[in-house]
């Protein structure tokens, strides 16, 4: 299943019209300065070799603008150019994905390719269809910019979700760190991992656009697309330091795990040294020795005030302890 | 909300006012040699728009300067020069953000364009106030090294800041490492971090100011920006060993944790290793075995000194714990 | 023992011999415009001193082809073109390995040497084989590209699987870590380090063949290696990606145990701390101090209620440290 | 305070004075080929004035001359060579800290400033002293490199020191990792991180001094200074591999503290594991159950063996456990 | 104490004599076409003067090949190229030391000096002894070609040998990590971080000899040097392979000591959590309250099976906590 869509356009016109197979846009095309053939899905063997043949692809351009896993990249050829951008798009359940936007420019024609409809160019058609804007009285390398523009920009978008959930864990670590954050603090970094694997041949593709003489590339379209460059670079910026913030954060997960396996053994090293001698002390007075046997076997235990006398000790020994402890520091949280 | 602030000044005149909107300063600027309009604030669209055009400037360099969070850069146009900077304004509460500096260099006129108005170029304005002052004798090319000079000296005092809480940070570590401290270090890694992403694309603009030939700067000011560049290579450097010092405050951390959980672990292994052998003697002599059955059956309850017999027992074998733990070293601290 | 296997083709012929010698192979090459002789195993020296003489070959370029450990790469001598790949196919027991492909391309002849036949090269001999097949209007560097294009695809496919083992221990490490997982995730680790060793130089192959003019490379196929040269920066790509990926799961492990270290001290400090002082209580109305000496020794022993009073006691504390406990959120997993 | 030093040579002359303020060695300078004017300390403003004056310095070339805190450097003016080094010297209690020394060559002196005066540029006073040496006999950019030299050694006097603090700790934390370890380990770390930042900056300056054209620099010195380039390269080399060991005795040091810890939690184990067993035991018999009221209640009490019996059993759980013990290897060290 | 070999050789001639002072070797160089004078140990002063004099060398090549800790390199003088080489040499008891191999290549004669002769070069002797060898019909670059191959060699000799270690070292840490492994590992990190640090030079060594156009060495030479390169790159390429298994191995021995302690942790948490509710019910049953005071005086002291229902108490707590156990996990070794 695949879907055309053909727009051109001119400073005074506008056509758009949904043809079912790549045969029919060739008149459109001819009859026209600037038309946008716009495909979504993937388009059968027999329709590939008439899009090639019809405008005169190179092979290694069409099959590389087919192919859904591609790294960003200008390529020329003989009598076209070809640009590849992978742009990040959330799906459901906050799943991001990269999409592929593939634009062969030609003379009169450009025919770009995605495998599903990508919504940040909607944008851009509506521009197309509003008869002043300034996009309209360009020519189809402006459209091929503002293409590469809208896709850059939703890695902003991405990159700042992205960055707001980096902060709640941020929080919910420093409260109290849990499975759940470690789970997602991994996730995270891998989607930063994926993000930078995509953004980075941007840079080379940008850097191209703007500085080498490209077919059909216009003087003044060049500078624009230095400006894009910038901005990729700003892309890049933030996800490394993203990537160091995660980073970072995964550093404070672990030092919250052992902090807080500091305050169990803590609890459990000052119950047990405070009960473990009491206890001993008991269990002495527990032992079963015969008293009338001899003066020296537990004479405390026919003592008057033994009981008092032996909670004493016990009462001593716990109040010493915790006094240790308490100047130690071990009582109070830190 | 913006406020515009129009300053000229030449050897032997100085002018300074303060017009409510950006066709004001035509005049001014017409008038005089050279003439400096400092805009803070937000400017309004229709204002923009004349901006652009009594200026004539390039619609990309009026965008880039009015866009609050760009890197710093400089970029030639047709008839005027972009330079961007951001520097850092330590704000209420020690929080660091980092303000944006626009100057578009124009013939006649420096127009600097800024969100808030910051305290370090106060200075400045004293000094074109002054009239013997170096700076008045030069032209609007010094201004705006002057400028960028001032940015770059608030990096050293906001990294002069950081490196003072990093040394107080490591005093409490080595001390006594708390909860606090971990999240200031975060913190600390995070504006160091931060400072970076924003320091270092100085670097690349401070190298074309001072080595190509760029429109309305002056040979003799380049040299000027050469040894700016230095200072910012110096700033770039101070920032990566202070984040160096603070990944090995972060791993003095962990091991600080380390150390005294050991601590903890001693004490807890101490006192259960010595009582819970001497809890089992006390036990032992607290069962109630028949002793009148047979002459093995606890004899020792009814020897005359079963008492002292059983505490020595105990003694022997505490000192005898004690004196291995000591040999192991675990009753001192280290 | 070694094997030869010799190709000749044309648009419209095609001859395969299995000649028993390399001297065999001579008059076949001499009548054919394209012949590929595919040496699989180590070559006796005699035979190699033939091959040298008979195609006149450099002895470097012999020497290199015969070594079985080398770095992939091209090397241009007086009248032959040596490259060598290095392709990771997965052997018994799950353990991949690194073949060697070293290709010697003269004007009439490409002398493909290799340990053992690798399966991934099938594909391009039933090519061959098929009167239509596009490689088979082309010339001896088409079929080189295409043996290099197969020994790239061998890594793509390499590197899915280890991306799925990954996905798998991701699983088992977030479920429950345990040993195995740490000998897996090491063991992938390894071989991660071990393809990008072996898929780096490639980078500079591909290079070398997709700019510099080269014996025997036509410029057609010069753009086809281009497109390799993609292939093969993707492939180093995703190996440094899975790579950091490995790296992060390693962490995951290490918090993973932390963690449930921190779950088992939480068990035995709650047990502890809350059977600890109840077995004190019922140490202190075990001690046998003698009540009839006395009113204050231990009269709860005589206490009507004396016993409920005790279990009350403990049945108090018991509760309160539960409380305590589960305050802090010790009692729930996280 | 500010001490001036003022030698001039030649082949057969040597005049050393100490003039109270600069204005008293132009003379001599005037009336000498090669004079090196050596400052040590703060030169007041009205001296400094003079200084740029007499000798027709750029205005910059002064002021970092006169910055204490610049990074190593080589910068050409018009008539005169700024060159500054940094070089470590280890004060009292070992503390380093790292000296600047500035000089400016021009056509007939040298003139160097520095803030304390540094020992290591001795013994290039008494070479200038001695008539028949070397250096006398050659030009000012001779004692240049004289001057480098000794500086770039006295990084590997302080790198060696430091090589035999980190073998010492290296020792002590193989033998019982302690606190002081770990703080002089950390000082170490920042040592060398100091050391780095301060020596890189020297790989630029001799770069530049060994291959372009600098004024007053002869071909013959270039050699040398190509020389010392390479010992900056040693020296850095060193750093970087003192680093990584430091790196690496950080780990080790951290290992060694869980080491410790499992060391102490199998002592606590082993005890806990034998004894609370034992005194489960010794409890059950400690049971007041009323042996008069039936058969069942507690027989072994009355049993002529009982309390043997008892004895047995818990001498045959110790011995159990502690075979269990000696099997998982946790009664010897490792 | 020195020694001198003097081997001069031609393809149909071959003289080996040992001089004791350097002067006594020129009459050999003149006579011949190609002399070896090969040095080992230290030259006193007075021959070193010799030596530069009677072979016309450059005092900084004299002095660089006498300084016994240089870097790898190539310079080339007026009359003569000088290349140094670092190459590993394994010592008594395992230890590692790196020999340096300096080279001093003039018209007609190779000067070598070594601080202690190295057995790698013995073979080269022996090749030169052999009248038919390929070694004997080439000139001087030749013979020092084959002296870097042997250098180069002894690298993959050392690496082999670590590689072997680590693989040992990886059985024992997976199998029982223990002191003397971390120990081994921390000392093999430094070796390959010593073998790094003097392999990495020899790149650009080995670079510039095969690129630059260097006095004395032959185009065809050059062609194998080029060859030398490569085996180089894959030297460095091993050595931080392995670093990075060393690396790999450090992680996996503290994630090893991790999991030992969680073992040790759980055989105390399994025991203590066992064994202290049921003392603390044989506690309860050994207070004292007087049963004859009132009924609910702990009746079941008198119950005729009181005894056996403590007992199935106790029995019931035990089975259920072990399921609760064998449920979680910690009964199974992991």
């Amino acid at each position: 299943m695949y879907s055309i869509r053909c727009i051109s356009y001119a400073p005074d016109d506008y056509l758009e019209t949904a043809p079912s197979s790549i045969g029919e846009c060739v008149d459109q095309v001819e009859s026209h300065q600037c038309t946008w053939i716009d495909i979504a899905g993937e388009i059968p063997p027999e329709e590939q070799a008439k899009l090639q043949e019809l405008f005169n692809l190179h092979p290694l351009a069409l099959e590389d603008a087919l192919a859904f896993d591609q790294r960003a990249k200008v390529e020329e050829f003989d009598s076209s150019l070809l640009m590849v951008v992978r742009l990040p798009e959330s799906g459901e359940n906050q799943v991001r994905h990269f999409d592929q936007l593939a634009m062969i420019l030609t003379e009169r024609a450009l025919i770009t390719v995605q495998q599903t409809e990508a919504d940040c160019f909607d944008q851009i058609r509506k521009r197309l269809c509003a008869p002043g804007d300034r996009l309209r009285r360009k020519r189809l390398d402006a459209l091929a910019h503002a293409l590469v523009d809208a896709a850059i920009h939703s890695y902003f978008v991405a990159i700042e979700a992205i960055g707001d959930e980096l902060e709640d864990l941020e929080d919910s670590i420093l409260d109290q760190a849990n499975r759940a954050d470690r789970q997602n603090l991994f996730r995270l970094k891998r989607e930063l991992l994926g993000m930078r694997r995509r953004a980075w041949p941007h840079r080379e593709m940008l850097s191209s656009l703007s500085r080498e003489e490209l077919i059909f590339i216009d003087e003044a379209t060049r500078t624009y697309f230095r400006d894009l460059n910038e901005s990729m670079l700003h892309v890049i910026d933030l996800i490394e330091t993203y990537r160091e913030i995660a980073g970072g954060l995964a550093d404070l997960y672990l030092s919250s795990v052992s902090q807080r396996m500091n305050e169990v053994m803590k609890v459990l090293t000052v119950t047990s040294t405070i009960f473990i001698p009491l206890s001993f002390v008991a269990g002495v007075y527990g032992m079963n020795f015969d008293t009338s046997v001899s003066r020296v076997n537990m004479p405390e235990l026919k003592w008057p005030l033994g009981y008092p006398f032996a909670l004493s000790i016990m009462a001593m020994i716990a109040f010493g302890l915790l006094f240790v402890f308490w100047r130690k520091g071990w009582l109070h949280n830190d």
